[in-house]
């Protein structure tokens, strides 16, 4: 069992998005971001079997991917395959919780 | 891409804790447990392969099944196999994202 203060161990950076990897198993990947206005993480995919969850832990933002891009807030999530287009931009200081299973 | 609010489709109930499937599919399992003081997810497992992580959205409780309990609080993630003995009390009000992978 291991347990960990997620929002604790993220901080936020001027320079680019703060990156922490939580847990990474064969059976998924737990990652958290956080970010300032206008950080983000790029629209991106992958063409692999598998699907990612974005979950916004605090802030707001837009989820990005789709034609176009939709408002995200604390306590939304964000679930799509891996293969699709996706992604998030941060409108103020914001952190998410990124689930990938199986891992990259 | 499915985007929904985690936090706006949970609610608390006098009787019991409250349960969402946000995401079912081959790769993980989604949900969120609204409790209110003194609710559980009592002490389980199963003898299965996999993992299971349970996020605290808001809140605070204790994660079960460890020696003694360990104090629960927005932000903390707890991470464990399915085969291990694994619960969550709440103090409060409380909300939580758990991911299960690959699905029970």
């Amino acid at each position: 069992m291991k347990i960990l203060s997620v929002t604790e161990k993220t901080s936020f950076n001027q320079l680019h998005m703060g990156r922490l990897l939580v847990h990474d198993s064969p059976h998924f990947k737990i990652l958290s971001f956080s970010f300032l206005e206008g950080q983000e993480l790029p629209v991106h995919s992958h063409e692999i079997e598998g699907e990612v969850s974005i979950f916004v832990i605090e802030g707001e933002g837009e989820f990005l991917g789709g034609e176009v891009p939709i408002p995200a807030k604390a306590g939304d999530i964000m679930i799509c395959n891996i293969s699709e287009p996706h992604g998030i931009r941060a409108k103020g200081p914001m952190r998410v919780l990124v689930t990938i299973a199986p891992p990259i």
